[in-house]
């Protein structure tokens, strides 16, 4: 394994982490926020000055393999959570770093659940930060592709199949820089859009880059103690609704728009079926919670907003579905697993993945009822290979796997059986808030240092499709020479 | 699809429950219990004409495939189910419909889930088919096998292969009588030992043929309102405990042991996964419920009684687990997806298809490692075809998809989460008692007719192992004209 290599590129993206840390440092500055602003300095400091001792040795040379790639995926995940968390920390805003660490791989891995009990207490600095980490995480993708060309030249493809969620049946491969522009171009230009909108509806300037930045990510952070419940108006929550429901969505679509490729949109069955989901669970939701509220646009939009919500896997709020009956709680559950569209800057097992699973099921079934029939799973017209659909089952079962194995390590902390589900589900999933004490209205400042941790591993895991994560926890692979 | 043979087939089993059926009218006749006596033979009656008029015609030629084998089964549970129901409501002793048919399902598939709220105040003769439906549905494989046989020819092998739990990895074909006889054997003999052993303990002749019936199946039925807890024993909880262990073993184990090829009980590596669990489970409660008890032996036998009980899928109760804490619960909750080895009375996944499932993950990471590593999934030093291996990953992803349906479904009835989850969980996997109304205190009654449908429904996916009865589910099974 070429160690020296994959130091080089964790050191470069620990100088770009510095870099990134002068903005919100630019945003203490501008709101005379001397302290945070100093913490910034600091931990850009420390992130550079580790960046360049990682860096300073010569890499290895040679073709950089699928093992080291995913590794390299992994490893940078956590050493940007671990230095994330310094500002909050020196600072002295949070004062634990197990707190810091968690709300800082809550950032990056766009889940957007937090130990914080009073969000506004923080300065607008540090909640610049923690929004700016949503941003960075949600566009992940486009920023590793970019950068790690140039030292790893044409196997970066590794690290793309390692980013981009779900198993992508059209993955968007993009061909050295041009087509990586152009994702950062539509990420960038739907940011420019909802920004205006949001302003344009009244919301603060500041207010409305934490939620452009919360919203790109599919993250979830806001600036106020209640979310977007807090803006009180139905243009705002509608506005979200939407740009929830576009971040979502496979970025490869909006790529065939601009190419004017509008067959391809019309034959991707994902948005379809992920469309058709949403529609069923706010309709099914509507009804259940009805007579909760005073009007029907109300109801709708209330149900909409969660479904969106929660399916995109962002985790803003307008109600505390906490209260809602057992049948809306059961599908709130349900869509934290289902997710967002792959190639998307969603999480959750993802559409395509799900539809891949159905026809394998669906195979099972007619293999039984004619054993020598030979079939292939198809999506889109198109033949989905052996090798995916076994990857696709094995990613199932080791993320089933992990959750129970999750739910147990939760529950020692004495959490009720659903508080234990609900907070593993949300973590995994990367949605944000679950049920109970870690449900819309409360937070997991609560739990044990050791239910932390599992939490915020749980969250990697999830944002980085296990893979990645699970390689770098295996001492074997450490251990071993492999290739 | 030749459904007079299928219909013919179905008949001879509606005669055969109509025997069975006199049975518990000789018990009735014993205790002098007329009313029940009489419903036994009203619906043995009914029973045996129905079974006349659908063996009536003559079945069609030709060989006996795969679909009509799965399909024959599937029919036949439920209407096993749909007919075993009229002696609770001809006598009137349960008054609704739906409540018998909940009954009858839960007794066949060896689930053990109660509508009852007292169970003493049924009479000795139902309590008695109650827990002999356990002891036939534990033992259907045998009974299918035999009977078929002279009726399909050696295509039986089909309904074999629907009717054992499990991806049997050695599966212990029977060829003709012989093999089923010996199977009959070690089922016959260890109810007696068991039988005889609770005897001994000082448990009355008639409780102790009710208890080894419910055992035999890993059923849970018991005449105790308190169930296992209603005779204040350890010794008698400890013999529980040794024979749902044992029933959850694979019966290829005692067939070795019968032939003396302790070679291959030595290579089996299922006994050994299911007691590791068993003994990890028993201590990780056993430590979390430590202060409820006032000895360790108490607390010890408390944690195996419940471990083993739900394991095994069982059911009985020697403690309202409800009260105990998170973990524990979650522990419950767990073990009821594990469920008991293939090959055995029990329920749930089974180990040897978790184990399956284990190395598919690992494969399917080993192979991101090394992309071009060609490796086979051995289990036991046997290598498992593709074939067995895709069925495998299509019946997890069709169980949790029924699963998670079947939950939504049940949360329209306005339980909690918690109550849905467990309730869903303990039917489909065919333990019992679930947690909070369901729970090992409480009872179904309170649930909706549509939630009991969708209960006994998921009872019946379970123990048949899903696939036979979605197979007469699918409209288009029926109506297209499959070979």
């Amino acid at each position: 394994m070429k160690k020296r290599l994959i130091f080089g590129i964790l050191g470069r993206f620990m100088i770009i982490e510095a870099v990134l840390m002068l903005l919100p440092a630019v945003v203490s500055l501008i709101y005379k926020e001397y302290n945070s602003m100093n913490s910034f300095f600091v931990s850009a400091l420390i992130s550079a000055l580790f960046g360049t001792v990682l860096h300073i040795q010569k890499p290895e040379k040679g073709d950089f393999y699928a093992k080291e790639g995913l590794m390299t995926i992994g490893l940078l995940w956590v050493m940007w959570s671990l230095i994330g968390a310094l500002p909050f920390y020196i600072s002295r805003e949070i004062p634990k770093y197990i707190d810091c660490f968690f709300e800082t791989a809550s950032g990056f891995t766009t889940t957007g659940a937090t130990i914080l009990t009073d969000i506004e207490a923080l300065s607008k600095g540090m909640l610049f930060w923690r929004a700016f980490t949503h941003w960075v995480g949600g566009m992940g993708v486009l920023v590793f592709v970019m950068a790690i060309i140039p030292v790893a030249g044409n196997n970066s493809i590794h690290l793309m199949r390692a980013e981009v969620p779900g198993p992508a049946v059209s993955k968007l491969v993009p061909k050295g820089m041009r087509n990586a522009k152009i994702l950062y171009g539509i990420y960038f230009g739907l940011c420019v859009i909802e920004f205006i909108m949001l302003v344009l509806g009244g919301m603060p300037v500041y207010d409305s880059i934490i939620h452009t930045f919360s919203t790109a990510g599919t993250g979830g952070f806001s600036c106020k103690n209640a979310s977007i419940a807090a803006y009180n108006s139905a243009y705002l929550q509608w506005v979200i609704i939407a740009f929830m429901f576009l971040f979502s969505l496979n970025f490869n679509l909006y790529y065939y728009m601009i190419i004017r490729k509008f067959s391809a949109i019309a034959k991707d069955s994902e948005w379809k079926i992920f469309t058709a989901v949403v529609i069923a669970a706010t309709i099914g939701i509507t009804v259940s919670i009805y007579n909760l509220y005073s009007t029907a646009e109300e109801a709708i939009r209330t149900a909409a907003f969660q479904v969106v919500s929660v399916i995109s896997t962002t985790g803003f709020i307008t109600a505390n579905y906490d209260i809602w009956n057992g049948f809306s709680k059961t599908i709130i559950i349900i869509l934290m697993f289902i997710g967002a569209c792959a190639g998307s800057t969603g999480g959750g097992l993802k559409i395509s993945r799900i539809e891949i699973m159905a026809k394998t099921a669906s195979k099972t079934l007619r293999s039984l009822v004619r054993p020598n029939s030979v079939s292939n799973i198809k999506i889109d017209g198109k033949t989905i290979d052996d090798e995916t659909v076994r990857t696709t089952n094995g990613y199932f079962i080791l993320y089933m796997a992990l959750f129970a194995i999750s739910v147990i390590l939760v529950s020692v902390n004495s959490l009720t059986l659903e508080e234990s589900i609900s907070s593993v589900a949300t973590c995994i999933n990367n949605v944000g808030p679950g049920l109970g004490v870690v449900g819309p209205i409360g937070n997991f400042s609560s739990l044990s240092f050791f239910s932390k941790l599992v939490l915020s591993i749980d969250m990697l895991l999830g944002r980085l499709e296990i893979f990645p994560l699970l390689l770098i926890l295996l001492p074997s692979v450490w251990r071993r020479k492999f290739i």
